[in-house]
């Protein structure tokens, strides 16, 4: 963790994969950590694996994404597809440390399936396919021909005609790889689609976009963590009094102290509102199939609730963290505003107004989120 | 609390002694709630007995209020007192129903107390003494001549020279009766001292002002959910949509909608805080006197991170319900400003931005709050 | 002015028709005000008139409401009506002292307009009628049978079949009459409708609802400079310093003060925004039916801006007020708490969230604001 | 002015010093806009050269920065010194295009100055010396030994061991060279110090300081205004709307308009406001040594609440962008975080917190700002 924020600055400015990190993460064995023990993995719950996730964003929002989206991946085979499918992908993934990335965008439409004899064609385009470049697995997805049915397989990334493009260059989560993948007639074993009982088609198999949603409710989280660090460092280490608050110390200037008041309750809220939406996830995972929709919908509710506070609380504190770190802390070496572009970049997933609209309809009429790959 | 519910609006309006109120708290056996079993009392924890707090402040928050205070006097006598003193005051509260109001305002120094020969005199004034009036019992206290030591007392309030005024008239918290109390060289006696081991004098009897600030948290979190849910009664029952909405119903409004999403994770954060907070005092209380600073200073910090998100989001929710509720909810007859009316009163107790800055003290520079009554 | 700002707080208390302080307006000649000098008025422009209305608005907010009304009456007869109608209304205005209500309530179509031989007959009910109490002269509205048209006319009170009911009871502006009105087959005569140009018919008819809304926006502001006002006095002559704030004043606490500041930008910002749209609506006046859309719609979005300016800050101010007044400030026979609740039940006379979507259109698709009896 | 924003972005990238733009704005005849007309300049008041700040901004602000010091720096000799003094320096400026750089910084104090027989002696550093490098003039500052006075110097840049550092590399504002500069014994005529009025002696001296403040004010008022225009582009051009809406198009989505609404709200409040400060600025420089404490002082108010309105409202703005112009707009090659690193940098100039409590001196004591070199 501590290596991966000693170069989490040169390799904002770089861009890119990183490589050695994945390899790190490789090495280390935490990509098997949610895969059950009896598959070869760590066993560990979502609320052990989120707070790995968190802690990650606190080091390298960037490999905190693609590694909690690797987990999502996981989970995606586990909840859409049979047990002899997903149980030997989790025993190779735990055995041979592979890392799974993501071409599943639903929004994009340009990948198209075609029906062969016994197996499927993918073509097109997918954009916005994080952790895709250096993987060895993907979950990929394609609209039907003439259906239009939304059609999710796991592939090797290195299957004939998969190419992933090194083409992810934005503002923030800038080592997420989160570029576009070309499929130029992919063949697609029936086996490797998942569907039974395919995507979305249980209120289990719904759990798959509240892990999504709580993997990045946690990399915010981890984000305005490291913001908040990064502030209380500068402040207490770098920064001079302002001459009009006739303080020795910048730690005692009364606006300084409230403001790290405010970042204080709104990052605790945020922690407790994460945490119990990850027991609450743990406790519906292990409901299995025998989930109901109402439960389903209660931890969506807590889901959506923890996202639409750590957005909130976290753009203010990554904007407000340098009226107390003081304008040294701009210095460009220092690349402290990766902060802010981290936390903006990916805030943008899908519209927190339509999470908080979301929440209202709960609110107001006790309506449940309608489950989609968003929601 | 149906039955107060009911009679809420009418009273706010009358003010002065809820008495039938008070009794049927007196005949309900909630006073001796707090009261471990083994003096005759419900044994609820902190917990438990601040949840009764927050339901009772839906209903009616000035019960809800000296209600609260009730055991926060009895935590008063329990935690600055010795066990020869406060068992019997338990056991008698618990069997003769006993009331407790509060006369300790520590900020108001016009009470001295003068030694006498095997015991002491009180004279002066006191203000702010919520339910003072129609209790059987007074937690007071006095500055000495000469020490200017604070002496606090528990004393009956039918003793003589003691007197209670009717004079609370304020636009908010109307039943509370946090009036004035006049001490006419008033005896008390050396056995009602609270002198072993004396206010605030140890971590474990620092835990008084917690109690305090976590039963104004909660009496703010009730008041914030009634808000909230009359809002939610007339947004669905009784208002009409706005023409420019194009909506056939109000709540299917995207900005009504948004605003219900807002309240709910403003709420929901609150509520996770007041819970933890409760949590963490109940653990420090059975701690005793074993109890350390640390673990005080961890408590103290909860309960205000509790209490300045119960202040913020109440007051917000108080105001923006009506936006939601429509023009009709303003009817004179409602007295729906009266939520709005209670928190902003209750909520000046002690200034918030002083709560904030102590947080901020803890999230800088990991000091916890300095006790004080109100810290 | 003094003199309605010495009883506000009894009459706010009181409710109902303040009788005495509109013979007082009669007698000032104040209802002349905006009336030409050439019909015997005062011959001010919207500024000065509005100007007029914040003033009383700081004293009482309820006489600003329908002092204000009252010259949106007499500019809605000068917009919808020929010369030969409005000019002599001009003049026995002027001359007699009349006070106009309102009764045109576009929302409540309960009050129908049936076609007779030469003249109508208005039947039903009307809500929201500010201002008719005590008047001399109403604008009042119906739906014509069968075409559903809006037809709009002026009428004396005092005809046969109208009548205004006492009934107003709301939390706030109680002295605004805004009660129910009852036309019973109420005869109204050709020349006393407002057919042409009529409601709406023209950019410079479609001003009326811009003098409306500017009218609220002082209002708005005129309380919010109250509340500010009242805060300051309470804060430098009546309270006293948070012991933890280790000041000898309240005024130079560093949160007190940090609050003020935040006031004062607000209040500044609504100021010249509200004068600006007052110096634009009058250069649109005097354009009189050469006026423009384009040119309508440019004092409809300055209108608007200051609108919703004037509503955030107001109610920020009005509830924040307490934070630095103290808490004695929440005395119930002050009450101080009528800045909020008079605000508060104003600001609900049409949505402000549809306010800024219409700046929102505005800012994002340069489309003015259709032109409605609230935009 | 399209010619620096087409290159925007690349040049943010790059850094450095801008030495194309600077050179075409000496070629403009700009640098000499506020110079009379007399003296051979554009004899423009503060109005015209903000709104060129101001607009300049909108393209460039690191561009807009140094320009505005400019003229900053010209205030500063005609303030400080002689007529004898800035004339030639003004005929000059005008006549040889000479661009004016900052090295006047009063809180670093690390620069001393030393009497010699009939000239002074400069030795040591300052930091933020924006505008320095590629400059003809530095306005420069010392801390007299012995005495500490502040001495301030008109000197040229290319005097023997001035050496201006090009080591300026912040997140934001990254052409506007505001690195270090070291005076290795420099020698200083008594004719280019500043001394008669000198620094911040009178009320007239005084308006220095506001005109410094004011260019900052109309900096962030540009950057917000550029960030909104690229939103706006964003949003009506390249945003695909989220499904979720239901609408056609993102322009037509409710909380998107509202966002807008928003935007609008804030913007139009801070460009009052500024306008309005430079009107008040140029009244006061007009009264010119007549100026009074109490003018110049309503002048620092209407200046403060403009900086303070402009700082919020950016800030908002350049964060909130980012939600209705969609997640493409996070794309590298935009750099559209460029306008939130610009003003999170810029603003930083001076604590916020401190401005809005000056503000809260004036609203509360009627206490104007003292002077200094902030305020």
């Amino acid at each position: 963790m501590e290596r991966f924020a000693a170069t989490a600055v040169e390799r904002d400015e770089r861009g890119g994969t990183p490589k050695a990190e994945r390899d790190a993460l490789r090495a280390s064995g935490l990509l098997a950590l949610s895969i059950p023990r009896e598959f070869g993995g760590g066993g560990a719950d979502w609320r052990e694996t989120l707070d790995v996730v968190r802690l990650l964003a606190g080091a390298d929002s960037s490999i905190a994404h693609v590694f909690g989206f690797h987990h999502l991946m996981l989970a995606t085979v586990r909840l859409f597809a049979r047990p002899a499918q997903w149980q030997p992908w989790f025993e190779q993934t735990a055995r041979r440390r592979w890392f799974w990335g993501n071409a599943l965008n639903p929004l994009d439409d340009r990948t198209v399936c075609s029906a062969q004899t016994g197996w499927r064609e993918f073509s097109g385009q997918k954009s916005f396919c994080s952790g895709a470049l250096d993987s060895e697995m993907l979950v990929a997805s394609a609209h039907e021909e003439g259906s239009g049915a939304f059609i999710v397989a796991a592939l090797p990334t290195g299957r004939t005609g998969i190419s992933v493009a090194p083409d992810w260059n934005n503002i923030g989560q800038r080592q997420t790889d989160s570029g576009s993948v070309t499929f130029e007639k992919v063949r697609v074993e029936q086996h490797e689609v998942l569907a039974d009982p395919g995507p979305l088609s249980t209120p289990f198999a719904c759990l798959r976009p509240l892990v999504s949603q709580l993997v990045l409710t946690n990399v915010y989280l981890g984000i305005a963590e490291a913001a908040f660090n990064d502030a209380r460092h500068y402040t207490l280490n770098e920064s001079r009094p302002w001459h009009a608050a006739k303080v020795a110390h910048m730690h005692d200037d009364p606006y300084v102290l409230s403001r790290y008041g405010e970042f204080w309750v709104g990052l605790e809220g945020v922690r407790v509102l994460a945490d119990r939406a990850a027991d609450r996830l743990d406790a519906a995972w292990h409901r299995g199939s025998a989930l109901k929709e109402e439960e389903r919908g209660e931890v969506a509710v807590a889901v959506a609730t923890a996202k639409v506070a750590a957005t909130d609380t976290g753009l203010d504190i990554c904007t407000r963290m340098f009226d107390v770190a003081g304008a040294r802390a701009t210095h460009g070496g220092l690349r402290l505003d990766r902060h802010w572009r981290n936390l903006r970049t990916q805030t943008l997933h899908d519209p927190v107004a339509y999470k908080v609209r979301e929440l209202g309809e709960w609110a107001l009429k006790q309506q449940y989120p309608v489950p989609t790959f968003y929601s």
